[in-house]
């Protein structure tokens, strides 16, 4: 193998025409990114349907997507990517859910779902309560795993149960009251009866936490509940199914937050999280250019993710969002442009900036590589590169077709 | 729902390109259509497979895909959307057929596969004649019904037979003689037996009848016989499956012609035929847009099918294809262009005004909405069109896509 793969995932890349904003430009058309399109000009580009036309992609199914996992045959729920993420070693049968740290009141009644985005004291709270889980892990014969990610986020492992087919506790909303936690099927009542158990000491138990008085000091809202949602079972892909395998190529997923390094263990990508690389619009670009460089000599393919993109979008900053992805350009990309023999760009789904959500609207993909067909296309943007050679194609093409790049494509006949 | 959703669908209005007519364009690109262009410069352009890539759609298969389920899983025969069009309240298991009021000679050969689209005195036949269905349910023990519907058009329903596994008589061609029909299974040898008995007892019976006669002084040849086809047995949609239930959205169809009403119906959609709806040339398009507009504010999305695109077509009018088009921008678009939030336009299927029969060729459409990412394309034509961001669809993306307009796309994963 002498190829050496950049693929680039801009999360929530692609978006709306704003006219308030942009004259009737997507923040992506809007940005100035010299770099990008200076590839661009050599390249193939097209539209993806990561999942498929008219289906609004996840984050979790988008990624599987675009490591050429159909997310329809693949995917199980969300819980067990967190958990995966936050390093969790799962074994078969495991069930995992995600976690919002919370706050709720006496009565029940959600605070804030997130209990402020503030983690101050969870570590250590999480510590202590390990007491309390030993005793319900004697009690029904099984292992209990909490563990934190960034901010409110972290996953929640059971092992020794029979189902994870639960209802969620988690309205989704605030100011409603939590949910007990429902069997969905007679196998789960036992998983049913552990988590109500687990949700209850550790309300019990948090309310009174020193950690708890502290917060409240520096006038932070308690963390006194476990908001779990995204059940999901784990069953390991089978060994002939691992991307290397699967496509002949060592690959390495670099990111800076937790579900998405998830994923990638899951199709057993290797994953690295550069220091600085945060997963917010505050993560270091150049430790993830670095490290991209870095692994490149070790690996076929390099993935790398950068997420503020989606989360601007979110928050419905078209404007930030269009400067951020002009900084990709300038710190990350032009610094990387050099060192790969194919470079794709893309992203794992479109995000709304006017809606703050994500949209089924196709993403621009490029795809550069030395022989190829490149198109007239000169912009990285949507409505440049729907007009690309690439035509509209779907997020499990996408590694097909890097793989005729490089002269390893699939044969069906002689 | 805020959003109210305008779905046109303008029979058969893809073309070939005609030399002899328009210099080599299409009636449509040929037409003057100054709305619907001012609407397609804000819009979402593409070509739509409405099956798929090479297959010719039927009228009612076309609809079906339309209204986004997929007609190889749904369409089941054509009888049952005649006969809901025509108001019969089918039950589940009935069986149902299109006819042709025709006229015969002695020795059985068909004269006039339509009695001259002429439909004097058929109804009082037909009321006349029940006399003798009744002896013929009480003999089988069945119930018949047979309606009338617009110039030689009608629909036959037995209730109580276990098999529509039946042979047509129709050869489709004149000058041939009718064929009896023939069981193709053993449980369909009582519904032979009875379609046998009913087609030789009206034969009998009306060639006798005054209103033949009568007919004959008005110099118009008899309607003594009915050509049946399209067998079909009614299995209701599961009411999940229902229009409302599967999108959120409260839907109505407005149409002149019966069987589009029954193809609506049987999705679960509201149906409405304006007074002046006539499903032919001479339709009222001013009533149909007031129908539009009136409907609108109980409704979330109004459909409004206009057919003489397709009738002028079939009839080999390039000419007066393109007139008509014209006739539905001026009269019926002008007045419905800003009444609405999103606003789709397409057809069930091209018509070949050269060849003067469906074609597999794509429909182009237009989505409009306040959201989106408008292309460059500025006509809406056939040839305008493809060079849409949309690409190039399937009949059933499009209500994805549409939900997808209004902030209610389906979501995989999360």
């Amino acid at each position: 193998m002498d190829y050496k793969i950049l693929f680039l995932i801009i999360d929530g890349v692609g978006d709306h025409g704003n006219r308030e904003f942009f004259y009737g430009k997507t923040p992506l058309e809007a940005a100035k990114k010299t770099n990008m399109d200076k590839i661009c000009r050599d390249s193939e580009c097209g539209l993806v349907h990561v999942i498929d036309v008219g289906i609004v992609p996840g984050s979790d199914t988008g990624h599987l997507a675009l490591f050429g996992y159909d997310p329809f045959k693949y995917y199980k729920g969300r819980g067990i990517f967190e958990a995966l993420g936050l390093n969790i070693d799962l074994k078969p049968g495991d069930i995992a859910f995600r976690i919002n740290f919370a706050t709720i009141s006496e009565d029940g009644t959600i605070i804030d779902r997130r209990a402020q985005r503030n983690d101050f004291g969870i570590n250590t709270i999480l510590l202590d309560f390990k007491e309390i889980l030993k005793k319900i892990e004697e009690e029904y014969n099984i292992e209990i795993i909490i563990r934190k990610g960034v901010e409110h986020r972290g996953a929640l492992v059971i092992r020794g149960v029979e189902s994870e087919k639960v209802s969620e506790t988690d309205a989704h909303r605030e100011n409603e009251k939590i949910r007990k936690i429902e069997p969905l099927e007679e196998k789960a009542n036992k998983t049913a009866e552990i988590l109500n158990k687990i949700l209850n000491e550790f309300y019990e138990f948090s309310k009174k936490h020193p950690m708890n008085i502290e917060r409240k000091k520096q006038g932070l809202l308690p963390v006194n509940y476990l908001l779990i949602r995204g059940a999901s079972r784990f069953i390991p892909l089978d060994k002939d199914e691992y991307f290397e395998k699967r496509y002949g190529l060592k690959g390495i997923f670099i990111a800076g937050a937790f579900m998405y390094l998830g994923v990638a263990k899951y199709v057993g990508l290797d994953v690295y999280k550069p220091p600085g690389a945060t997963g917010t619009v505050n993560t270091s670009l150049v430790s993830k250019a670095e490290a991209a460089i870095e692994k490149r000599d070790k690996y076929d393919i390099v993935f790398v993710h950068i997420k503020a993109t989606d989360s601007l979008s979110h928050d419905k900053k078209p404007k930030e969002k269009k400067e951020f992805i002009e900084k990709i350009d300038e710190v990350f990309f032009a610094r990387v442009k050099d060192e790969f023999d194919i470079i794709v760009v893309t992203g794992d789904h479109s995000t709304s900036s006017i809606l703050g959500t994500h949209i089924s609207d196709p993403v621009p993909i490029m795809i550069y590589s030395p022989i190829n067909r490149k198109d007239p296309v000169k912009n990285f943007a949507e409505r440049k590169c729907y007009k690309g050679i690439l035509g509209q194609i779907k997020g499990t093409d996408i590694m097909k077709i890097i793989l005729s790049k490089i002269n390893k494509a699939i044969w069906f006949g002689t």
